[in-house]
């Protein structure tokens, strides 16, 4: 029986997605050493502040707020000035950068066999873009990542772009040092937050590992952006359809509304039907680097069964979309045949699917899997097309009873070495990490994996810090991921509010982005990266002065700030009001705040009440204080250590 | 002009509050010495766990799950053998006990002017309870505090309650320790984990000021519980109507709908109209302790006009207040006249309401506050009622710019001072925290506190660690809460979505305390408190093992959790299935991982290969690694530290 031919909505699926900008916000371009090198922004406008200097009558006067440029993922989308038709695809802006290196060439084709297979299926046909790119491939002894251009020597276009696009806060924090307060001293466990980010340091960071730009040359059309300790945390958002729910339709537009909401990288874990096809779209849809398992297609061809995968299945699968222009595959190379025993008294067992399935395939096959035997050969597909290794922690916990124990670092142990033997190639790696871990045990997480991996960059899965919360997962996931940011972890990956419930829809992708982005964001400012605190003080310094249509502009998320200020207050004249139904006009703390303020500007005299007139006489105090505390120290007591 | 006579829907009000217990659980009771010590517990009933133990085609072994018992701060509400009325209130449980120290007396009435006053205001008599309870005073001379008694080496009835409660999942572990698998190592930065929870520990504890257990006499109703840096971390949620919204029907709904989600304590923040009469009904039908700020209700009498309240006034309110049968005040008495100045530089100024207020009145003055200087007097109150000092910290910080500033500490210094006061008094004692704090510096308050302050327990507000996130305050916020918890915070205040923005709804209460409930319980495990970890190792069982139903159940929000799987899988048999929808049935991870264990029973040689056999060589690699990191620390490079 021939299945019935596919159809797609492809009227419906441009007008699907949300284009609108921020309100109050505009996207800027920062120029670099070329016309072509363009860097967006989110330019955020800000009101003026009203200053009183005056008599207690006189009319304020108005000091003009510097407009905040924002880090942007969101691509073209949020720019009205862009035509967009997800048919078509977005322009390819690094199309030029990766010809001009002539060391790749056009293929005449797709080389995978799979590939080739699905373009002969007539009842695909709708679904397949219009224009499909030509894939390109390094020339016969190339190699085209970034991290070899790097250790060459060489600043391509990329790291300039991404040199900008990470300079921008500390460059605006050299611009309004004269306004602006001093961040608070950050911690930064080792990582080097001081110096300016230049296209030199971007190279020499990416030369020793330390740092991932995932730059697959059949992906022209991502913005660069790298993941790196030493630069803004990152966060990765999970896409793709199961067999269950969800389709290509729904899943570009999830894309979309991922980037739109801060997603610097996307996963596509389709598992369902027609995942090529899915994956083109989002491909050519996707100004973020799109990363794959490609494990989970592999199993799709040999209807689930994981005992007869093999090397040529998988190979095939790799270049399949390698040429598509899939920027980063999830590889469990790690998962060893003797580790599996190792997983056998855990409460929980194996739960990352890559994990599973390769152990699976282990125990029948009773030997080492094909990923370990071939990882050379995997390395020399990365580097014709500059896919990045995301080493799959395929023995990561998934209950907090299983959290750093021996299974989990052996694994890591093996990614340390298996970075090793990608380094040789010049194979860019990042090492992904658990998972579940309580909060006392997460900084080990990041010391091992540091020290077992040279410093690869470690892009974690949360962590969660309890699993007594399905439905919230993605809260106690990114109170984990919080810490394990400002630790040194380069890139979080979200978990949603459906984790281990189900497949998430596009609420519950939005909620898993704002959680992370403010756990990234948390953890730039505590690591102590020059101008991350800019952001929190623009925030707070609108609120103090009651410019409510710019703290709607400055949140995380301006639609639900504002919806939920105008639920109990819906009037415009409430934005200017200097109070909200929270505390109401009488009780605003703020308001009298500026009272206060405003009256010792009028009475200077009236705070100058010298410290030696306290009703309780201090030395009094003091004494019998000091007793208590030589008490509590010689009672042995550990107040705090 | 006369106004109306006010009206309250009493018929509605009992029927409006949410009563069913939780999906698969009952409330049971632990007795302790005398048969009136109930200590309330909700129980919740597993299903069987399905083992294999024969061959591939046997009939699996059902190995009953014990049911799981845990901490229940939600009172006889859940307790569908309790028939409850509110406009009666619910039965005063500690009476008797109270009565039956024989320290205290019953008044002929009301003692404050207020109250007497509002007992004569016809249009009130709407609102007034039925039947509303004589209070009672302390003897002349007597002290009534639960730290007195500790003192005085007496275990009160309360003190028992408390330890039966406290050392629950203690017991259980004890109980289980044959089945549950041992607890990660906590690190709990000094706090006390080891020993059981004796009644006698309890008492040593509150003698000590280390812990708070708020029991007013005139609150009977209360279900007795402690606070303290060696007990399980408690969460407090605020509610209250304000000028511009809510009604007292909607908040004696909300003080139930609090406690169902785990609230240990409430704090009623009314600024609005009849506060005098909603505290009363809030009070009669809480089994939490209650809290309230009474320079609130004081400015409302002088019609927030914060310059005209006076130590009369105020006193007056706290014996009315006391009275009713609050069980803890917080008072900012440690905003001295000074410290205002060193204020004035902030990005956000004075943040909380009372030190706002306090700050005016002493710059309108030019004297320090009335709390401050009456300090003694406020004691002598608190010790006839036993009420509780929860010391506010006014010039917390409002945004991270702030954090850990000379204001903050300048004023943690006088609370220590005043702790040592009301140490004086036998008067219970606990400490308010920010607020806005960075990651990096949250840790630094928490040491800070346990120093300036003894060991006073620390009650903090949030914090957040970044300003940036209205709307999901509440997330940014209990990530802060989940790390100060572990640091040694002893009770977490919640934040909800609405915070910064408008008066949290019935939704918002929720949604606040699950964050909070997380974060309390990752503190408690965290830091190892023993058997805390009972209840992830319960939940996690139940995944591995696809016990959907008792997931639910042990989900800290059942409904949610239940909605969320079933709006992918709603029907009957997807409880039973191995997957859900976010994988798919292929790609579960955890039924592959069955399927692993499965093969390694009836095949144990499969997983025996030596770790000799690697494929890649590992001396050759592991030396190439050693080069590496010897390069790393010649280098200089501080990897971690």
């Amino acid at each position: 029986m021939t299945p019935n031919p596919l159809t797609i909505d492809t009227t419906q699926i441009t007008r699907r997605i949300t284009r609108p900008p921020f309100p109050g916000s505009v996207k800027i371009y920062l120029t670099g050493s070329r016309p072509d090198i363009r860097v967006p922004f989110r330019e955020v406008a800000l009101s003026d502040t009203r200053i009183k200097t005056g008599p207690a009558q006189a009319e304020p006067t108005l000091v003009p707020n510097p407009p905040l440029r924002l880090y942007d993922a969101s691509g073209v989308y949020t720019d009205p000035a862009v035509a967009v038709d997800v048919t078509r695809g977005l322009a390819p802006l690094r199309a030029l950068w990766i010809a001009g290196r002539h060391d790749t060439e056009a293929l005449p084709g797709l080389s995978s066999a799979y590939g080739q297979q699905r373009l002969t299926e007539p009842r695909l046909s709708a679904l397949r873009m219009a224009r499909p790119p030509t894939p390109r491939r390094a020339m016969t002894g190339a190699n085209v990542t970034q991290m070899h251009y790097a250790r060459a020597g060489l600043i391509t276009p990329e790291m300039e772009f991404v040199a900008i696009r990470e300079n921008l806060v500390r460059a605006q924090l050299a611009e309004r040092l004269a306004t602006e307060r001093l961040p608070r001293p950050g911690q930064a466990f080792g990582a080097l937050m001081a110096q300016p980010v230049t296209p030199e340091f971007v190279r020499d960071e990416l030369a020793r590992g330390r740092a991932v730009s995932p730059c697959n040359i059949n992906h022209p059309e991502s913005e660069p952006m790298i993941i790196g300790r030493n630069f803004l945390v990152k966060v990765n958002a999970n896409i793709g359809n199961s067999t269950t729910t969800s389709g290509l339709e729904e899943e570009v537009d999830k894309l979309v509304w991922a980037i739109r909401w801060g997603a610097d990288t996307v996963m596509d874990l389709s598992t369902g039907d027609n995942i090529h096809e899915t994956r083109e779209w989002i491909l050519r849809n996707s100004p973020v680097p799109i990363g794959t398992v490609p494990l989970y297609q592999a199993l799709e061809k040999v209807n689930g069964k994981a005992e007869e995968l093999s090397w040529e299945l998988f190979r095939d699968t790799l270049i399949e979309q390698a040429e598509q222009g899939v920027d980063y595959f999830t590889i469990h190379a790690g998962v060893r045949l003797a580790y599996v025993p190792l997983t056998a008294n855990r409460l929980i067992g194996i739960v990352s699917r890559g994990g599973s399935i390769m152990a699976k395939w282990c125990l029948a096959h009773h030997r080492e899997s094909f990923l370990y035997e071939h990882f050379d050969d995997i390395c020399a597909i990365m580097k014709a097309y500059d896919v990045s290794f995301s080493l799959g922690d395929g023995l990561r916990p998934g209950s907090i009873a299983d959290a750093n124990d021996e299974a989990q670092f052996a694994e890591l142990h093996t990614l340390g070495e298996l970075t090793h033997i990608a380094w040789q190639h010049d194979v860019q790696v990042m090492i992904e990490g658990p998972g579940h871990v309580p909060l006392q045990m997460v900084k080990e997480n990041v010391g091992k994996q540091l020290t077992a991996c040279f410093e690869a960059p470690f892009y974690t899965l949360g962590p969660l810090i309890t699993d007594i919360s399905p439905g919230y997962d993605h809260i106690s996931s990114a109170m984990g991921a919080a810490n394990i940011g400002w630790y040194g972890t380069a890139m979080l990956c979200y978990v949603t509010p459906k984790e281990h419930l189900g497949l998430p829809n596009r609420d519950d992708v939005k909620q898993g982005l704002i959680a992370y982005k403010i756990a990234a964001h948390a953890a730039d400012v505590a690591k102590g990266y020059p101008g991350a605190q800019m952001w929190d003080n623009a925030m707070s310094k609108a609120r103090f002065e009651f410019r409510w249509e710019d703290q709607f502009r400055l949140a995380i998320d301006p639609d639900t700030a504002m919806a939920f200020h105008d639920e109990t207050l819906p009037k415009d004249n409430a934005k200017l009001a200097h109070f909200c139904s929270m505390c109401g006009p009488k009780f605003c703390s703020m308001s009298i705040s500026q009272e206060v303020r405003e009256f010792a500007r009028l009475n200077p005299a009236s705070t100058s009440l010298p410290m030696a007139t306290r009703i309780i006489p201090f030395q009094q105090v003091q004494s019998a204080l000091d007793d208590k505390a030589r008490e509590f120290r010689e009672g042995g007591q550990e107040i705090y250590s």
